[in-house]
């Protein structure tokens, strides 16, 4: 076995030289199977820990049929059962308000993150302020092969909230001594005022969401300035949305900005959420670090690992996380997996696509599963799509369930412009063979104007289910 | 001549005995002149620094009647011109983005923070790595004095944009040790989930605006929480308005949540703008902290230092910033200052009323200064106030000035009401009456059903000027 000091603590003052691919080049090169080993000792360890300071996980694990203070193999690894977001929830609840897998003193919590639900209590994060470091590192390691560099400016755009996603994000570029400027986002007018300052200070970089970069492009464009001559922007990295790695959404904010797009984001639970992330190199997808969160690729339904090439639900697990770990925690994404080699020359896992798709968020319609990813692909290759769609899914009492995609399309097809009627009838239809052909389901076509529908400055809403069930 | 180490550096991992008074107690409570000696002997370094590091300087000391890398006594110091805002921007404007006073080398800039104007651009504040730490170090030292322990939990709703305010207290916070949530404000219906977040975390501090504290608890109130049996808020300090060091305003924040307020800050541009602070002890008012910002206070109009007991105008000097000093920086507000015991025993000079005017944003009707913090004060002292008033100033064509108040009065007062149009007819005698005695000039009351001004989660604008000039 591989002798580890664990938990990890990292050099602060560390920083490649800029010329360099990797941050840690042994570790995102090594061969597979030498990582492997290396993973199988950090869960060890990890899961070790949470055995002794957890008494939630002690329960949690009371019947599962290995022993979790010895974790020898993979295999014994899995024997542990999944976690689910109602499992930390329920357990909050009866524990507020870290719950008992918060494995260290509550005053050695340093920072409080968390995600407000529509219904109930938040869920609560409490980092430590060793795991703040580590995430440091990791997010840094990670943004280094983005291509992101300490001559780079970053601009922040998401807000800066319970949520954490801006917070991750400005972490690791502030770790890897970029100049950080935390814009955030959220106030009434302030995509103007975001338009204003990156014409003005010129930054290289953007975080935020698919959505959010569009928005600001539309909003800039109003504003008579274009984006990709006006602003410097040659790197963003997104989370909080799958539009990174939709080809045609990918497409359209390369070309709009001039720059290269990185797909970034598993789960803020799991933060450092940048463990799923592309490079400088992937044209699409992310790579899985597994050595920092390890990924298990499983059956939605069996839960038996996946192999190479197919679909499977990430199941993540933390390895260097001491204030509240996550061991085997459930995604819900859906993604196909594989391993390829890469330009980078990273040994890690891709999913080509990103997270193309929900188990739980898909919907349904007369037995199909579908995927708003998949529709918004489709309507962002066609020169007639307005920009935002919406759609909505009804079942009249005893009848099948209707699909209506509501499709705002460019003012020279929309109905009641002058010979508009005869072209909006055309892309209409053209819009509905499109969609059917690619997800195998009728459904209707609304042609709505641009502008219709809210450009959401985080992750856009499209599903509309009015079916009770 | 005192012997300093400039820059200081400071010990990161530092923090005083939870049972102390005092962060650093030498600096704190030495004697007022041998501060002084301290004090000049940075002004010495601060201000060769930026000579030797910056055009911008050199030019605009040209011709001061003093050698500005040779400082020895405050008359010398005091030879240099005032610095203001427009300055900044006009050399921002010929040298953008950071304009020649940034005195390091561009790629130390670590964080870009800034303010957005109403007209031009913004103006741009770049922030070193060192800057920072020294940042941390005086908000946490401030913030020690406040009250605030490790083992506190304060929640930051200021906006966390290019607004420097929340970033500050957030560093002080974290650099102290406190459990930190940083929740920010801004987004629609997030005071909803903010009075959410904190009845169930339960922080026991707070930073924002009094503007915010007071919406903060009206919006609890409307969800059928109460602020001070359901929250745990033990310590509230703000920034940003005047509010905290506005008798009736205090006291009502006080009352609403059952804690103890703090007045605090001095401009976003002198970060670290928590030099000027109350204390756990100080009921209203704040100390000049003037080893790390060295506060001058001086006549509007002769610019000559003014004695203890009077007026005068902050003009600040930092003492220990490299990346973009501000020597000698107007701020425009007004306030009185003394040289006062306090029962924390720091040996500052006092502001007694907070920052209590503005030399440029006061409203002058037919020759009086007026301050709306004046006017705020009254009303809040009135039972039958709503919460929230504006001040209509206008002049017709060759008439004189007219101001109209209008005031939200409760609903028992309000016109309409039952047996309402005699209260009301009283409670607007009763606001012209006092008002007018208190600020010597005529005015005209309107009374406003309350809710009918909107609550700003940031400053309240409360000033309609329609004068034209």
């Amino acid at each position: 076995m591989v002798q580890i000091h664990w938990p990890p603590t990292y050099d602060r003052s560390y920083v490649p030289e800029p010329g360099s691919e990797y941050w840690n080049s042994q570790a995102e090169t090594m061969a597979p199977a030498e990582r492997e080993a290396l993973i199988l000792g950090n869960l060890g360890h990890q899961v070790r820990y949470a055995y002794e300071n957890s008494a939630f996980y002690r329960e949690f694990w009371g019947d599962a049929g290995t022993d979790p203070s010895n974790i020898k193999s993979l295999d014994d690894f899995r024997q542990l059962p999944i976690l689910t977001k109602d499992h930390l929830r329920q357990e909050q609840e009866a524990h507020p308000p870290f719950g008992r897998y918060l494995c260290v003193p509550r005053e050695r919590v340093m920072r409080i993150h968390g995600t407000s639900g529509t219904t109930g209590n938040p869920t609560l994060f409490g980092i430590g302020e060793d795991d703040w470091d580590r995430i440091a590192e990791a997010h840094a390691r990670i943004l280094w092969s983005a291509g992101l560099r300490p001559d780079d400016m970053v601009i922040v755009t998401s807000v800066f909230s319970a949520y954490i996603g801006s917070w991750g994000a400005l972490l690791g570029a502030e770790r890897l001594g970029a100049m950080c400027f935390p814009f955030g986002a959220g106030a009434p007018e302030q995509t103007e005022r975001a338009v204003d300052w990156i014409g003005y200070v010129k930054p290289t970089a953007l975080y935020g969401t698919p959505s959010y970069a569009l928005y600001l492009a539309a909003t800039a464009r109003r504003m008579g300035i274009d984006p990709r001559k006006d602003f410097n922007i040659r790197l963003m990295f997104f989370s909080g949305e799958p539009g990174a790695s939709i080809p045609s959404t990918r497409k359209e904010i390369e070309e709009t900005f001039g720059c290269h797009v990185v797909d970034m984001g598993s789960m803020a639970e799991m933060t450092p959420w940048m463990t799923n992330s592309g490079c400088r190199h992937l044209k699409r997808g992310m790579h899985l670090w597994n050595d920092i969160v390890y990924a298990e690729m499983l059956d939605p339904d069996t839960k038996a690992p996946t192999p190479p090439g197919t679909e499977g639900v990430p199941v993540y697990t933390h390895l260097e996380r001491t204030s509240q770990p996550m061991i085997r925690y459930w995604s819900g994404d859906l993604a196909r997996w594989d391993i390829e080699p890469c330009a980078c020359g990273r040994t890690y896992p891709t999913l080509p696509d990103g997270l193309s798709g929900r188990v739980d968020d898909m919907i349904i319609v007369r037995g199909q599963s579908i995927f708003p990813s998949k529709i918004e692909d489709i309507l962002r290759s066609m020169p007639e799509f307005g920009g935002e769609f919406r759609l909505i899914v009804d079942r009249e009492q005893g009848r099948m369930d209707s699909l209506t995609v509501q499709v705002e399309v460019v003012s020279e097809v929309y109905p009641g412009k002058s010979n508009g009627s005869e072209d909006s009838t055309l892309a209409e239809r053209r819009f509905a063979d499109e969609l059917r052909r690619a997800i195998g389901v009728g459904l209707k076509v609304e042609l709505k104007p641009e502008g219709e529908f809210e450009r959401t400055q985080f992750k856009a809403r499209r599903i509309i289910d009015k079916r009770s069930y």
